[in-house]
């Protein structure tokens, strides 16, 4: 499983006020620690609050890359800041480019320019690609596969290969009703996603946003993501610092025959899965 | 979610100790803990260890009785103790016969012979039908989903309605590995299953026998109940007094849009799947 480590954002207040002190130590620490979890890419998100986005990006990638090797994936809604970010990253580890949605409003077409720039960063850069075009996030089940559907032939069409695609279906909070958008509903779009190309694009999930503003956050991202693995999600943008989510990635991939049981499985999934 | 609480069981040690000296407590003790804990059904076997099997079930069946009206079931691979249950139970509130093969190696028709019983029962009786024939547990999961096609109808040859029919598609120890039935076959046979008729048979499963001997016992079980539930699992027979197990219950009920989200989403799952 594909974990992309969550914390460097400053959307946390510890990231957000290390930002605002140019403090590496608190990021590397970090860095560190999600790497020692089990991350297989950390996300390096500036947050709102910045004002030099793009400066601030280059300075987190620079600040993550001075203490480990860990592959990174530069999160923003703006291009340019993921630009800023591709500038500094070593990218022979691999780096993902996070996210990007089929078009825009103004039919700007920038699934075009994420392809564009993942082929400028080299054959290890990846995309993730959001189930939503210039309407938004489809209110059903069917719009978000055929959105995918789109995504993975536009990708095919620019020769770019699917093992580089990372389709998000988008999960909603479940503390906003939503009968259109139910994890069910989500799940179900999975099971028609992993099978669009062969060999299938990676699928990925913001799992945390599931249970947001919950009181059982930990518990509600747990099940749902033993839910979704068996349904082809591969990767997911999750708390590795969440021992008992890790542990549930490691007792998904046993049950689903990719690793075999021993006693100590949950030892040796931490342990390779780096 | 239909739970079946295994505890009342002579495998265990505190049972087969209470049944040796016919202490009542003790086994009402786990009558009401279960009952408390969220349980549908009570699961009643004898265990082996009992010389006079028929007389322990119906000294289990009127001890519990005694303290719970918690609907019973009646567990057991010989179809005289279950008889033997019967005569002893209260039928008024629904009960279960626990389990029945589609038939056995000497050709012998077991599974009418339980719905014969169910009838006598009364219209509040089920049975649980193991996916299993004359040559056993099938090693795929075609022969599976062919063997409860094959339950199901003759359950509706027979009149019997299919909501009074739980299918257990038999989950296997991960521990002893087996290519054929693993948890991600069952799962596939599930999502069959499920379609064999309308309104569909229940589906439950024995889930504690997946982690049977291995030192992830609560963890195996919970990821495995989560990743069944969308694919139609209603029921299982499984530890009712494991918390965390009956919070991952709660958790993909609400998920799965059974229930809808609240702050105490938790509390209101134990105090209404009562």
């Amino acid at each position: 499983m594909i974990i992309i480590a969550e914390r460097i954002n400053g959307m946390f207040t510890d990231v957000k006020q290390a930002i605002a002190d140019k403090d590496k130590k608190v990021i590397q620490e970090l860095a560190r620690k999600q790497t020692e979890a089990g991350a297989s890419y950390l996300d390096v998100n500036v947050g709102t609050a910045a004002a030099d986005q793009e400066g601030t990006m280059q300075w987190l990638v620079e600040s993550i890359q001075e203490t480990c090797s860990t592959p990174l994936c530069l999160d923003s809604q703006k291009p340019d800041v993921i630009a800023a970010g591709l500038k500094a990253v070593n990218a022979d580890n691999g780096v993902i480019l996070n996210s990007t949605p089929l078009n825009k409003k103004n039919d700007d077409e920038i699934l075009d320019k994420f392809i564009e720039m993942a082929n400028q960063a080299g054959p290890k850069a990846s995309i993730i690609a959001l189930t939503m075009d210039k309407n938004g996030v489809p209110q059903d089940t069917d719009n978000r596969v055929a959105i995918a559907a789109e995504i993975v032939s536009k990708a095919m069409e620019k020769g770019f290969a699917t093992q580089r695609l990372f389709i998000d279906p988008i999960v909603l909070p479940v503390k906003v009703p939503n009968a259109q958008v139910q994890p069910g509903n989500i799940l179900n779009a999975m099971e028609q996603i992993q099978y669009l190309a062969d060999p299938a694009p990676h699928m990925t999930v913001g799992l945390s946003n599931l249970s947001q503003g919950t009181t059982e956050r930990s518990l509600i991202n747990r099940v749902f993501l033993a839910m979704a693995i068996p349904r082809g999600l591969d990767s997911a943008i999750a708390d590795a610092l969440d021992e008992k989510l890790m542990n549930v990635v490691a007792t998904s991939e046993m049950l689903m025959d990719k690793q075999i049981y021993s006693d100590s499985f949950l030892k040796v999934y931490a342990s390779t899965n780096r």
